[in-house]
């Protein structure tokens, strides 16, 4: 559990920062930026004004960090962009989306160094299928051979697939992108990470069996769906009069579904319901307090339907959501994802 | 105090909004906007979703509402202003500022029906000179007639200067920018209009006795700096060993101040602080903690700083405060506008 190979002295516990780290520098060297931006999500923002230093005094270039909040790669500050030649985004995988300005940013991962194997063998006495798909997140990506490794030598078969433009590396889930777990022919899944989100997103996503290993806790468990699918009914239940529904768009490039929210606004029209687009960059209880609506559907991230529902006054629905409240979606629960 | 003779309908207690919303809506028409964005401080927010769907009725356009807080002309949404034609501004009077964007914006205005005629002759009794600067805000500048009239009728002649680009009306001011009282003869001022900081602000701007007539609650008062100017001194004390520092740069168009936060951050070093440019759309005490930093320097609404220091974990200063504390500038306070 050696320290990246990183020569600028930039890291910070429990991750390493990928060594492109120093190919940053070289790059900032090389294309001779004079404005350079910093972007970090916010459990690392303490390094940003080392970072910082650390660039002006290598490089000679001028540093100047975005202090709002960063979630992703979805979250790319576009005025940051604006205001630099060049824009390292730290702790995210490269996100392939429309605008132009994110050609400005180079992305800086950052590798958890916990081990995984002895929670990937662990979690191999909850898994019943001797084929199995695995995922993860960027954070314990470099571990996928680790992973790999381990089941063969318990006797399962591990299936990693690429996901989409969204994500970099097979085997790479998002909060809101299972391209990575859907598509293949397997009854279960590992999931290798940490939080609850990711594994119940691919339980839902796939409608499979899901075992996650947590690195960090040590923890095995078999990933739950049915409470959270009961508050998302609940939430859909309790919209069913809402009048006035906002149809929340992200400002964030890597969340912003504008075509999509159109679509929903017009949906609602037509069962009779007065809907109105609200562009945004961050959704917070305030907006739907203040705006007076009865409820929301929110086309960005939808972990903040999914997560997030306790804090707002209103039910805040995913768009799959919204069309089964209107019938117009049959069957079963349908989650939403970013392609 | 009839309504506003608008024919659209859309008004909002204590306010009138101008009766340009019809102007608005013509323009809409004539301009062949397909997508109209709407932005609203959050005060007049409820209106928003009624006077979209009049706007969509009225012109055909399709309308997106912005949902982040908007805290005056110095907030056009800009990433509003990327995806419409043509936006409206409810609630504050044209700002000058650089960006081309802000050309698609029209400011409807909102008058406050308030009477201050009442107010402002009680507050003659509070005057000692015969010949007084008035100054008032947006929501009062329609009724500077009035508060003329009085005075003469009182015997004391009202002096009424424009302000810069920033302000629309003779004897405005804002909370950033007091033009409108400075640069004239007087020894006395008389504010028209709600609220502490603007009578603070034009008694820190000129250094003169100030008579604040508040409209909506009938007060009148002398204005004392004291406590202010105590708490500030307090700030620039507890900043005295900060190393760390944060130059906040402002994304908001009519806040943004980067080559002022670069002369502060270049002023800081020199004097061997660690400074960091930090550009963000909100300043929020998360920032400041989760960047760690010993104090911050604000170039954006010099009100965050004066305003708002009790709710930030470290001392907040304005540039002018920040040169006292490097003892740059020296004499009495010293506030900060922008221009």
């Amino acid at each position: 559990m050696g320290r990246a190979p990183s020569t600028s002295g930039f890291s910070l516990e429990p991750f390493d920062l990928d060594p492109d780290l120093d190919r940053a520098l070289e790059l900032i060297k090389k294309s001779g930026a004079k404005i350079v931006g910093v972007q970090v999500p916010e459990g690392l923002k303490r390094m940003a004004s080392d970072l910082a230093r650390g660039i002006e005094k290598e490089t000679g270039a001028g540093v100047i960090v975005s202090g709002d909040p960063c979630y992703g790669a979805c979250d790319v500050d576009l005025e940051l962009c604006r205001v630099a030649d060049l824009v390292v985004h730290i702790g995210h995988s490269k996100m392939q989306v429309a605008d132009p300005l994110v050609d400005k940013v180079v992305y800086i991962e950052a590798r958890m160094r916990a081990d995984v194997k002895e929670v990937v063998e662990m979690a191999t006495d909850l898994l019943s299928a001797r084929r199995v798909g695995v995922v993860t997140t960027v954070q314990h990506v470099h571990k996928m051979g680790d992973v790999v490794g381990v089941l063969e030598k318990k006797g399962v078969e591990a299936v990693v697939r690429s996901g989409g433009s969204r994500t970099t590396y097979p085997g790479q889930v998002l909060g809101c992108n299972y391209e990575a777990a859907r598509n293949m022919e397997v009854d279960e899944y590992l999931f290798v990470g940490t939080g609850q989100f990711h594994p119940l997103g691919v339980a839902l996503a796939t409608g499979k069996k899901v075992v996650a290993a947590d690195p960090v806790t040590g923890s095995v468990s078999v990933v739950d769906p049915t409470p959270m699918l009961k508050r998302r009914y609940g939430a859909i239940a309790r919209a069913m009069d809402a009048v006035r529904i906002a149809v929340l768009v992200s400002k964030k490039p890597g969340q912003c579904r504008m075509d999509l929210a159109r679509k929903v606004a017009a949906l609602g029209r037509e069962h009779g319901k007065n809907m109105v687009l609200v562009y945004l960059d961050r959704v917070e209880p305030e907006v739907l307090i203040n705006l007076g609506v009865d409820a929301a559907v929110c086309t960005a991230c939808p972990r903040i339907a999914l997560d997030d529902q306790a804090k707002y006054p209103v039910p805040v629905l995913t768009p799959p959501e919204f069309e089964l409240l209107l019938g117009e979606l049959k069957g079963d629960y349908h989650f939403d994802e970013i392609e």
